[in-house]
C-alpha cells in the first residue's frame, strides 16, 4: 500500500496559502490526468474529477487546498508515524486520501466526483467550491457528499455558521498633549475587547450533537499619527454559530451583547456570513459508512462547506483524517493510523456502496 | 499694515501635511530671497534666512512648515477675524508673523536667524530642526530662542517631553471556530487598554508652571487571517511628561504603571523620546519682551523644539498666534487679534532690543 503520510507531506512542501493554490492545483490536475477513467475540468484554480460509469448514485468528495498563512510550519517533517507540517492536519492529509482513492479505484459500483478547490481559509466571496457551484453546478451533481476536513476519521455531522463583522469605533481627534480635548477611539475598542472576552457561549445540543458557539476578534487597526488622539478604531469580529440559528439571527444576537458599547456615530458591517448546516446522516451511502466502520458521529463546531452541499439539496458531512483542534496552530500534525482509517473505510465504501 | 489673517490663509492653502513640505519650502525660499538683507541657505527643505550686521547679540526665530494629515480642513475659510484651516493655529500663523518680520524689518537692533523646518509632527528621528543641529549647527547660533508654536501670544516656558514605545502583546493561534486552544492576542489588548484610559496624570509645578501629563495609545494593529485566533497584537503609546522627569525616568515609571497587564513573551521597544526643558526665562531678551508686552507665562504641555536648542545651551520659549488647545483638532482656527499681537511684541524686540 502506498505511504499515505509520505503523500500526505510531498503535499504540504508545495505551498499552498491561499490565492496562492495554482502550483498545487496544477500538480494535483496533472496526476488525475494520469488516470483514464477520470474526466477532468478545471475552473481556475479548483480541479474536478468524475467517473462517468451510469452507477445509480454518485459520490462526491470534496477537499479544499489552500492553508491558512505559514506560521513557523512551512515545511514537512517526519518522525515515527507522526507529521508535521502547515496543513497537515487542515487539509492536505484528506487531499492525499481523495488522489489514492483517484489513482487507484478505477471501477467505483457508485459513480465518484474528486473535488479539489481553492480559497476557503478567506472571505467567503473567494471560496472556489462557491465558484463551482455558480459557474459549473453540473460539476458537482451527486446523492451525498463527503469533505475531508479534519475529524479524527470520526462523522462529524453538520457544521456551524460564521459571520463576520467589522466595527469601527469613533472618537475626536486632539493633539497627544491635550488628550481632554479629544476623545480616543482606541481607548474605547478596550471597553468592546472586554465584553468579547467575556462571552458567554451557548453550547445547544442538536440531533444528539453538542455544538459550541465562540466570538473572537481576528483583526484591529488604528490611528492617525504619533502624536494625534485618534478618531477612529476597527476590529473584526468573527462570530461562529450553532445551526439552530441562521447567520441574520445570530448577528441579531450579537448587537444585542455589544450594544452596551456602542454608541451613534460607530459603524456595524457585516463583511460575510454562511449559514450553518444542520445534521444530515440518514442518506443509505452514509449510514452504510457509519455503521460499517463503527464510526462516531459528533458536531461539526468549524463552518465547512458541508453547509454549501446542504443548501443545494446533498447531504454532507465531514470526514477527514486530521485533528480539528491543531488546525491553524503552530503545532499542527498528523497520525499516520487516521489517515489508513479514511483510505479504508471509502475505498470499501466506492467498491461496496451502500 | 499687512493683512496677516490672510497672509496665514495663503500659506494653509499651500498643503505642507508631514514629509511634503517641499512646495510651501520653495514659496518661502523665493520670498525670503527677495530681501537683500537676508543670507539664505537651504537643507533638504529646510530654510535659514539670517541677518549679518554683526550685533551684540542675535535671536533665532524657528517654526515648523509641517502639519498633522487633513481631517476635512485642507482648505483656508475666512469669516470676520476667525480664519479655519489645517494649520491655521499649528503652526501657519506663526510662520506668517515670522515671514512679515522677515520682509519689514531690515534694520534690527539684534542679529536675527529666521528658521523654517519641516517634519516636526512626526518621528524625532525626521525632524528638520535636528537635521539642521546635527548638519549646519552654525545656522542656528543664537543668544535665546523663540519659537512659534500656538501659545495663544502667551510664553510658554520650557516644555513636556514626549516618548513613543511599541508593545506588542503575545497569544497563541487557533481555529477561531475552537478559540479555547489558543490565547487571543487582541482580547488582552482590551486590559491593556482599560489600564491607559484609566491613567492618572501626574500635574508638578516647576518654576510656577503647572505641567499635564498624558498616556495615549496612537495606534493599533494585529490579526492573522479572518478565521485565526491572532498571537499578535501591538499598540503604539504615546507619553507626554512633565520636564522634571527625564525620557528615561518617564519611561520607567509607565513600565510599572503597565506592569500588571505584560506578561513575559511580550516586547516593549522604545520608538523614539525627547526630554522635555525646563522653563528658562531669566535671558534679558526674553525678560524684555514679557515684562514690555505684560505677557503671562505659563508651562507647554506639548514637547517642542524647545527642548532642542535648550539642549544646545540657547533658552528658549514658545511665543505664538494660535490656540494651543485647537492644534490636531477638525476645528482647528486661528484669531486675528493675537496674530497682530505677536508680530507687534516681535517687531518691538527686534526693533529696540533688550
Amino acid at each position: 500500500m502506498t505511504d499515505l503520510l509520505a503523500r500526505t507531506a510531498a503535499l504540504i512542501d508545495v505551498p499552498s496559502v491561499s490565492f496562492a493554490e495554482r502550483d498545487l492545483a496544477d500538480l494535483i490536475e496533472a496526476e488525475l490526468r494520469s488516470s483514464p477513467w477520470l474526466t477532468v475540468d478545471r475552473v481556475g484554480d479548483n480541479v474536478v474529477a468524475r467517473t462517468t460509469l451510469d452507477r445509480a448514485m454518485r459520490i462526491v468528495l470534496a477537499g479544499h487546498t489552500d492553508t491558512v498563512p505559514v506560521n513557523g510550519n512551512a515545511s514537512a517533517r517526519i518522525e515515527g508515524d507522526t507529521l508535521w507540517g502547515l496543513g497537515a492536519t487542515d487539509m492536505k492529509s484528506g487531499l492525499a486520501v481523495m488522489l489514492e482513492l483517484a489513482r487507484t479505484v478505477a471501477e467505483p459500483v457508485v459513480d465518484v466526483t474528486y473535488v479539489f478547490y481553492a480559497a476557503e481559509e478567506v472571505a467567503a466571496e473567494h471560496n472556489g467550491l462557491k465558484v463551482l457551484f455558480a459557474e459549473r453546478p453540473d460539476l458537482l451533481a451527486g446523492d451525498v457528499a463527503l469533505l475531508g476536513e479534519p475529524t479524527s476519521a470520526a462523522i462529524e455531522a453538520g457544521c456551524q455558521g460564521t459571520l463576520r463583522i467589522d466595527i469601527t469605533l469613533a472618537g475626536a481627534r486632539a493633539h497627544t498633549a491635550r488628550p481632554w480635548m479629544g476623545r480616543n477611539a482606541i481607548h474605547r475598542l478596550g471597553r468592546l475587547l472586554a465584553v468579547l472576552d467575556g462571552f458567554e457561549a451557548r453550547r445547544p445540543v442538536i440531533a444528539g450533537c453538542e455544538y459550541r458557539e465562540a466570538v473572537q476578534a481576528v483583526a484591529v487597526a488604528g490611528g492617525v499619527a504619533g502624536n494625534v488622539v485618534p478618531d477612529q478604531a476597527t476590529v473584526t469580529i468573527n462570530h461562529r454559530f450553532a445551526p439552530d440559528r441562521t447567520a441574520t439571527e445570530a448577528e441579531a444576537a450579537l448587537r444585542v451583547v455589544l450594544a452596551p458599547v456602542l454608541e451613534e456615530g460607530d459603524t456595524w458591517t457585516l463583511v460575510d456570513a454562511a449559514d450553518g448546516g444542520a445534521p444530515a446522516i440518514d442518506h443509505p451511502l452514509l449510514a452504510a459508512l457509519i455503521e460499517r466502520n463503527g464510526l462516531p458521529v459528533l458536531a461539526k463546531l468549524g463552518w465547512t462547506d458541508v453547509a454549501r452541499f446542504a443548501a443545494h439539496g446533498i447531504p454532507a458531512v465531514n470526514f477527514g483524517p486530521g485533528e480539528a483542534t491543531l488546525a491553524h496552530t503552530a503545532d499542527e500534525r498528523v497520525e499516520r493510523a487516521p489517515i489508513e482509517r479514511c483510505f479504508a473505510a471509502l475505498d470499501d465504501l466506492l467498491r461496496r456502496g451502500a
